[in-house]
């Protein structure tokens, strides 16, 4: 039996025991919630992994980009949310091919996405269902108040070839309150404005304990979940024993006492800080710190006097975010506790447009 | 003919006549010095560029691990310089294979890479090239005095199947008169005891213009001059105008009068902050400011009052960091300022282990 050690380094491992029980765990959060769960893709790339998220009740999946959800339509997904505004007539046409096999949602924050998005859909045999995106927040994309909401919401309903389908928000950690009383607002607004508002869709993993503090939201969209990391670790909404994703990394120089140097930079761990000191936790040395990161080398501050990894040692560490990791490498490795399973191709790595 | 604005975004754009500029003024450096310039790969990772680099007189390529340098040697190289400590037995074979068609000159900073290199070369037609790599103030890999380089050249030089080649070093920018004195006295200790010393190898683009004050060198490895970047230019190594690489993104929303955010994030701009504010200049709006980035959103922070750009428009933006860019896509398009030459794919991209 191959073991994670066996392999060549720097290797992406995600260990399925723990991706179990975090698919398991947040569906029936939401089950019991009676809030529908939509996993977001991006985090895992993985057709294979969105099948057991659907087996265990999801709803559908979140896509972030064009060409993601078309990796999950040819894999047979047909409920996709792709949380971006879309504005070029190209990739509208290949939104348009996917309503053929698929029932697709978009979201659209301005005037101008709702005309792009009506003049690809014209003719179309139904209706695109559209989102209006709203900032609770994050201050990234989204109309600023409940009234804006209602506003782009009838231009939507006005829009040929285009249905008003709901409100979506990716809020910031801690915003749930907030997202309640927007979207109760805006909901409110469009009902008697348009009359129908049936989709409000929350979401994010650092939040996803606090979604029945929003009790208005009909759908939940996360993805980091499935894998979680050492920034959700840091932010008490997991521990390290539910990070699934891990990189095998190979001490390949100590030069010093207190410096280890490791065979995984910025090209497998990703400069992704996320507000944390260091670029991960490296699991048989917790109290040593990945200072910095080449893009090839890893570069650890060890602190002496503890025991110390030597050159050829392989050790796990848990990145600061495990999304950007996925999309550095062609495969993973499945694992169950350290006995390799398969290698699985990451189908939707490097889907940017 | 098709424009740069004609892409879909986000867009890795390649400006060929910048690149040419690029190629033949460092040549023309190195020429001068009477230094041997070896072209540092993981740059851009296309063997067509690697070829107008060998064209303008490079003695041969640098990589930085064994997948790099396959791909290069697959494509008629056929001298690489692996600036990376080998450990693994598979690699090492991997390693092995390539010195049939190729020059292969590697790297070690301690006894356990010489004796799993010795081991996997052993009973091979010709001993391979093995530099000591030496620590002149990076603080990353590398033997720590001129004595210890001298004392691993002579276990390099016993060992079966290895022959010491010199020394190698990637040193900190500014350490060019450091370089100098450590590289001489540790070829002095290496002549006097193993009686020969024959490569000194430095590098660095950020150093580039410092390479005749450590006119010892042999000859010099160098990347990212090539497509420089922002980096570059805050340290005065360029200009914005020799930035070859640009990321093409499109404005997709404007919610607030200073704020902006594309179609590029952290996964086409990467997460490289290299000590600069911001993660890029837009050139086309140089006051404005790339102030975050999640992975599929540019967050610009725009100054009030100036010209402001508008939803759909596309912006070219000089990354902080050009290498690991092209890491995250699987084709770049060349132009000719901004005429459309054609798409490449970038051939190593995604080589890690």
């Amino acid at each position: 039996m191959r073991t994670i050690f066996d392999l060549e380094t720097p290797a992406v491992l995600i260990d399925l025991d723990v991706v179990e029980v975090n698919i398991e765990r947040t569906q029936s959060l939401f089950d019991g919630l009676g809030i529908g769960f939509r996993p977001h893709v991006k985090t895992h790339k993985i057709p294979f992994l969105a099948e057991l998220q659907m087996k265990q009740g999801a709803i559908g999946i979140a896509a972030q980009k064009i060409s993601e959800a078309e990796v999950f339509a040819a894999a047979g997904f047909t409920d996709i949310l792709l949380c971006f505004n879309l504005l070029s007539p190209a990739k509208i046409a290949r939104l348009r091919a996917l309503t053929q096999t698929c029932h697709m949602t978009v979201v659209a924050d301005n005037a101008a996405v709702v005309r792009a998005l009506s003049a690809g859909m014209a003719g179309a045999a139904a209706p695109l269902d559209v989102l209006v995106e709203c900032d609770t927040g994050m201050s990234r994309c989204g109309v600023l108040s409940p009234q804006a909401a209602c506003d782009l919401a009838q231009v939507i309903e006005a829009a040929p070839g285009l249905h008003f389908a709901g409100l979506m928000t990716y809020p910031a950690p801690g915003a749930a309150p907030k997202v309640q009383a927007f979207m109760a607002q805006a909901q409110d607004l469009c009902m008697a404005s348009v009359g129908h508002c049936d989709v409000i869709s929350g979401g994010g993993t650092p939040s996803l304990l606090d979604a029945g503090l929003a009790p208005i939201l009909t759908e939940y969209r996360a993805g980091t979940y499935i894998y979680n990391d050492r920034s959700l670790v840091a932010r008490g909404a997991c521990t390290l024993g539910d990070c699934a994703l891990t990189v095998l990394a190979t001490v390949v120089s100590r030069p010093t006492p207190t410096r280890a140097i490791l065979d995984a930079g910025s090209k497998s761990l990703t400069s992704d800080l996320l507000g944390l000191s260091g670029y991960g936790t490296i699991l048989a040395f917790p109290d040593a710190e990945i200072t910095g990161l080449s893009e090839e080398h890893g570069h650890v501050t060890l602190k002496s006097g503890a025991d110390m990894p030597e050159v050829g040692q392989k050790l796990q560490i848990v990145p600061n975010h495990a999304c950007p990791v996925s999309n550095l490498v062609d495969r993973v490795t499945f694992h169950r506790g350290g006995k390799v399973v398969r290698e699985v191709e990451v189908a939707a790595r490097g889907m940017v447009v």
